[in-house]
């Protein structure tokens, strides 16, 4: 298979050169990149220098798979002519998230470039998802919260156990926000949220957790920390129990049975932490009852890079051909 | 003013040697540590060599005024004679913090070891409890997480604003949980919950709260996470509003007013960052409506080992003493 | 006294700020900022928020003396009509530190902007030029980096212990950079060198140095390094011994006696961190014989923003105006 | 092929773990840890819960590589039945690094203890010493400074560039001091010196670059830092240049000659830092010429997890079995 990758040289696109690189039926023909085009792939980003391609402005030679890890918007507009071509795509930014174009555009402050082809996208959670993943021309790569805010919370209200009264607070690594935003000696040794009740990852939770709820009904509070650490988002999730006599023991089997199959997601017995999953495409989930207040409090946590970014780019691609779905993905977490 | 210090080899205890070096009214006559016990005060803890001080195991001379930084149960224990002689007492550790002996058994799993003396103790958030403090011989200094989770919740439930159904998810550096606990490689770069719906400081934020709520009633998750950075907390705490209709403005009012005296509260109308307490006795508070969600959204932060500790500590001291609330404390954070 | 500080929203200009703020002789009067101009102090520099001034572009009212926190020559530009006027300035710039204009041209890659001023600068580093500085209008305030290479070494060239051929391999936190320079994912985790053989303040702790040398001539390895942190510096110096014999003794005794009067330097006997000197204007020196390699070893730490910069820019003020040395700098380090 | 860790649960142990994990020759049979004992692998090191094995007290089967990741003399000991079983070792102690029992006993403070078996050991440096390599029953890998500089320096001095007077100033993440050495909140935001002129580092990077010298003899001073992060070793290495003419070029030159055929060496135009290498098993060389002082400075960089212990193990495994050098190395580095 010959996979390109536009946009290399945003951490997105670094971390897919990564992981595709040690994919045994991926080779990498072709990556794009703006300001470094020209340069070798190494000399633009040293990690890579065992990587031997020269950025390209535009994808070169015909590929079975692109990738974009471009910026919303731009990303759209430059998948189209690939995507008439009949290449299938992964798209890392938002832009086939959204089903609704006007919500894109309340959240986004953009049109949609593209709002004919919403229809032919699939919403990337192959937990959730994979037979629509496995036949789109267009696979939406989620967000990095809402992988993890999902993924934590969908089995429990696929379960009747909570009320879809949700606050998920999240805190993710510096890297989320891409590229040179935020100086490390701002950031450093502090903590702070952000986009407090108007974050753009907030539809894109309530559009999936939505479908799951019995009544179709998701009341959402998200607020996204920054954390000074270079990967890694924890969230944390708090829905009321319906059932005030839930017990532990009853929680665990729904997750456990909800995830039997999912490679990549590990329903634990005691919080988890972020290294745990660093540079590996594991998410870890940790439901627990707290019975002094009546809720279920479930913690999720992931590399922000690879299961909120590129690893699953993988895995959806690894579900569009017909791979195993942890091909190319095995690699263990790098810890301490 | 003479003061002693119990236990200053521990992060608050040294913090307090820091602030109090400082302050003009006060002289540090004494500092006791049991390992330490025979060293020079430079020669245990080199950052306060400029204090000519032996450490010794017991107190020495006659003091004004003790400051115990021991953990719980030990504190009260070691207290016991200090204050039969009449002395005053600000104590950093938890034995004075819960009214209720009974809660303090179930919490802490020991009996307390002095529970005659409960009534003599004022919880010391002079913001809240100046007068008592004023008064009271022994002073207990609140926890790190209760004073950030109080200090944002008390004007939304003194104002009637919200209902008492909450939640406070913390996050804290690592020196809030003393000398040597968590090793480096095993903690940086990672983020992770503990204690979820168990912490210790939770009866001590409902027992405050529930003074404050207009049923006497509260009901509340806390869940504090560990952060790679050394000082800092972040508390974020949800609410929901009673009245749907309440403005931001009417929020921002009501907390600007309740604080109106306090000088080391700072309402502010952009979400804070908890280095910009770095170092200082400031608490900086951001009230939110979260519209979506019919929410109050409060994130409150300080620096864990001043506003949190050794300087609430000094404040209360300075209640206590008549000086000036802000003496010896007027320092700004250290930023970046 | 009032000062007036220009460029107040870099790194180096808050500090001073915050110095000053506690400083009992002084009053800040004038703050400027270009593009933050207009504003008040706590909208553009949120922990000086109990500053009450307005930014402006230019100094406003009269002061006694200006601090410049501007980049180089755009400093001594904006220095010139304030000198024309008779006001005295420490300039933390690099404009004032090189005696020669040709060696400025060299490292700078521009023409001085006032060379006929370089001859009323005096090299603001007060444990060696304090009568200078007492007597100058204009005071060069020392680059981190030299400030700690050269009180390093100073002592034992100055005794005629060492040969003048020297490394000093110095390891910096990334607030050195001044804002904005290094994105935190890129630069957490790592640790880089950086200009080998040919950084900025190699000419100024060889102009300094050879003034102390008994030849005049010095040979010097400067190696600067990046460091995940944000503040402080630690040089370790290399340097060979003359006599073979010379005990650690008498290289303390050397050491504590060249420092028995300055208040800012501490000579130690174990190898110090730099986290003893955070927001604290100390330098500590910690001077070993290496004898395997016949080599004397000095490392000097320090607080690169504080006795690296706006600390020793208020010791300076204090040598200028014939106040205590020490005074307004008495704050010990915050640790941990 | 069958392999055992012992000592599984320490920093190399279990990076041993994970590497061998992903290794197609190789199956982990069975894993040894003291105090952890009777528990499955992924309770003691929840980052390796994939690999199915329960932790041991003993070795359990035939295997044919023993990893010991065992602290120095205890490892040793340990090792002395699996050899005499004619089981061939890889061993990650400084046990068998220095060919001297007495030196051993200089640095280690106790007696070596099968000085015997000290001729059947290879020092398993394979960019160096390959044919030893595979012939040996015992590796010795090296240890991570040395690793770091004698690759650095073995060209120049090889080539005959330099003279061996040499100054060795290394910078560490945490973890290379094993398990809970440091605390948190005690190193994070510092830099420091340790065991200035007397690490036991120094003489295994004597031993080895003697034997490179022209008349054998080698001066060195090796210093060692503390940093902030959690893996990364950079050491900055500077040798006087024997002929003041020679260039950059020739220095290339001879660097890249040298390396030609070492799949884990990169010679570097530009400085390089650590974040480069995390979690690779590369080692990142840059020499350059300082021109000013007559020195030739290089820059060796590479995770001292990886190349410094784990990785470099596995690879001496491949030379030892006849495996491709690289088999199991290729994993690109985690950047950013």
């Amino acid at each position: 298979m010959k996979a390109g990758i536009i946009n290399v040289t945003g951490y997105s696109g670094m971390e897919l050169a990564r992981i595709l690189h040690g994919h045994p039926e991926v080779e990498i023909t072709s990556v794009t990149g703006r300001s470094a085009a020209g340069k070798r792939l190494g000399e633009a980003v040293p990690h890579l220098g065992s990587i031997d391609l020269t950025i390209t402005e535009e994808l070169t030679g015909s590929v079975d798979l692109v990738f974009s890890a471009l910026p919303h918007a731009v990303s759209a507009e430059r998948l189209g002519p690939v995507l008439d071509q009949g290449v299938r795509a992964v798209d890392i930014s938002a832009d086939f998230r959204l089903r609704d174009p006007k919500e894109y555009r309340e959240w986004y402050k953009v049109d949609h470039p593209s709002p004919q082809r919403l229809g032919d996208a699939a919403y990337g959670l192959p937990e959730l998802y994979a037979a629509e993943v496995a036949g789109a021309q267009i696979v939406a790569n989620p967000g990095c919260y809402p992988t993890a805010a999902i993924l934590a919370l969908v089995p429990a209200i696929s379960a009747g156990l909570v009320e879809t009264d949700l606050i998920v607070d999240a805190k993710s690594g510096v890297s989320g926000a891409g590229r040179g935003k935020y100086p490390y000696s701002e950031v450093n040794e502090s903590v702070s949220a952000y986009s407090i009740g108007g974050h753009r990852h907030h539809p894109e939770i309530v559009q999936t957790l939505s479908s799951y709820s019995r009544n179709g009904d998701v009341r959402l509070s998200f607020t996204p920390h920054l954390v000074p650490m270079t990967r890694g988002i924890l969230a944390t999730c708090y829905a009321p129990l319906l059932d005030g006599s839930t017990t532990q023991g009853r929680v665990m089997e729904a997750y456990r049975s909800f995830y039997e199959d999912a490679p990549f997601v590990d329903v634990v017995g005691e919080p988890p932490m972020t290294k745990h999953t660093l540079g590996s495409n594991t998410c870890i989930i940790h439901p627990v009852i707290d019975r002094r207040s009546g809720r279920l409090i479930v913690v999720g946590c992931l590399d922000n890079l690879v299961k909120g970014a590129a690893g699953q780019a993988v895995q959806n691609m690894n579900v569009m051909f017909g791979l195993r779905e942890s091909q190319g993905l095995e690699g263990l977490a790098l810890y301490p």
